[in-house]
């Protein structure tokens, strides 16, 4: 018995659904949920394809109390940018909690992991940075420097704003663009250790094999959240500077464990702490967060099939009241 | 830059494919380019949802040779049927080997699966069965009864057929089904044993968990195909069969020694035989295959992502030359 299926282009999504509380919120609610042990998280299905230099993961979560669940098809081709196209690419399939039936395609070439990276960023800042942030600082100037900052901004509106790169005529760019699509001050910085000791939040957003951000930075009030490891071998944050915070939290222990800031403490020898608190802990309270403003806190966090199944979700409830895109009956 | 994305129906795709040499020869491909050592084909996904009374299984490969890959996704519901569903559904989505770009979708609700998986039957049967076949006997009703036959009969056109499934009226239909079909004897018989003795060539298609096929009724130049077990707890042939053969051969062992009839040998202690060959190996040449048309033989096919890469590609080169479906640029 054929059901109608709906059909989203990256065109069609990014004109339905964009970086706002309520996607911050369906975030949140999937990492607490990820807390309660109900979900049905399996490990990522991860394909290594070196005759292509390339690589596929696959991502999935079901949530209870989510009407359905996503599973993503992450391809990333590095061979991609010589033909004009873009490395990373994708989408999400969203089914029926209740059925199995595919509800929608979202052809997104990555823009729903795009915005559901930056969502959970917020509710790490929400929930672990200190309550007023002045100054901001974002490490790296890619799509995600943009998107985390855009975040942080929803639920810590500070005034001002540091970037730092490499590639300081790109941390420039990233710093005008910023400037413009937020309208507050925001300046490139050459030394990154200068933006660290000015925020009270920094993100860090690169694909840094060595760490960018030194230990002996951390100073107190500080909360620190590190999105660009997503990869064994990947590390952004300094393993010392895990032991010497107050507090760190990871999105998934499995995972930090395996390709976060964690696995890197691990192997230095250096995390004497146990397994550590998930951010879904602290957002419903059964483990302890930041303790006063002081304190020094950070987050880790790799990416769960949760977000794309909270992300997914929501757009396709979205969908309810603006229909858009093409609907097939299969 | 978007690109076009073909969007094929489950009606669409059963207008445009179906059991046929063409299908039988690029699974058979697929089987050969996995002994070859070069295939990537990751453990299945694996997704139990109690809460849900579901599954969902994930399977993908990625083959030298072929353009693209695949990945299938496939949820079980059971309690669907209470809706007037049926239980299983699913879609294929076809990647560029190249680029990672989407290139199909295939929302067939499981049949393509049912056609690789009955084009993996008759590849079975071509390089394992005696090289006549007169009688060949099918244990089980269902659509891959039904398919398994039509397959079989491309590569070893047998002129009579047997069936036995523990209900005896579908047994009769499913006999009508494929006489008609077929244009051949086909007759429902009440004895499992019978239908063995008569035949030179059993398949099973069962769902069965404990065995179905008695190891006494194996006889001199005698084929059996197992392809109902894929899941831990299913169990077709007696385990003291595997141990009796001649030839024991497996799609994949890393996946029969845990879902598959090999996973029940080894369990009862009666697998003595090491590791066993896989059918691509006997395709290639690189393993030995049926000595003479006294041998006993057993092929364990619990169904792999290299068929699903096979089926997927097959169908989108057909398509170059009829189009059909949908195209939408993402």
């Amino acid at each position: 018995m054929p059901h109608d299926i709906r059909i989203l282009t990256e065109a069609e999504l990014r004109a339905a659904v964009g970086l706002d509380l309520s996607t911050v919120d369906v975030v949140e609610r999937a990492f607490a949920a990820l807390a309660g042990g109900e979900v049905v998280m399996p490990p990522v299905l991860s394909m290594d394809l070196p005759a292509a230099n390339g690589e596929v993961d696959v991502k999935t979560a079901y949530i209870p109390g989510f009407d359905g669940f996503a599973i993503k098809v992450s391809p990333g081709f590095f061979d991609n940018p010589k033909l004009g196209l873009p490395s990373l690419n994708g989408l999400m399939i969203l089914f029926s909690a209740t059925t199995g039936l595919v509800q929608a395609l979202f052809l997104d070439n990555g823009y729903l992991t795009d915005i559901r990276t930056a969502a959970a960023g917020a509710v790490a800042a929400r929930h672990l940075a200190p309550s007023r942030v002045q100054t901001a600082g974002v490490i790296g100037t890619g799509v995600q420097a943009r998107l985390q900052m855009q975040a942080a901004h929803l639920v810590r509106p500070f005034e001002r704003l540091l970037v730092w790169g490499r590639d300081g005529a790109k941390a420039q760019t990233c710093a005008e663009d910023l400037a413009a699509l937020m309208g507050i001050e925001v300046l490139p910085v050459s030394d990154p250790a200068h933006l660290v000791a000015q925020s009270q939040l920094v993100v860090t957003t690169t694909p840094a094999r060595t760490p960018v951000l030194r230990a002996e930075w951390l100073h107190p009030g500080l909360h620190i959240t590190a999105m660009g490891s997503d990869q064994h071998g990947k590390n952004e944050i300094d393993p010392k500077a895990l032991a010497a915070a107050d507090l760190y939290v990871a999105d998934r222990v499995s995972q930090t464990e395996i390709m976060g800031e964690l696995r890197s403490a691990h192997e230095a020898g250096l995390w004497q702490g146990g397994i550590p608190a998930e951010l879904g802990q602290v957002i419903t309270g059964d483990a302890p967060g930041r303790r006063s403003d002081d304190d020094i806190t950070i987050a880790d966090l790799t990416g769960t099939g949760a977000q794309d199944t909270a992300i997914a979700s929501h757009v396709f409830q979205m969908l309810q009241d603006s229909p858009s895109g093409t609907v097939i009956s299969a």
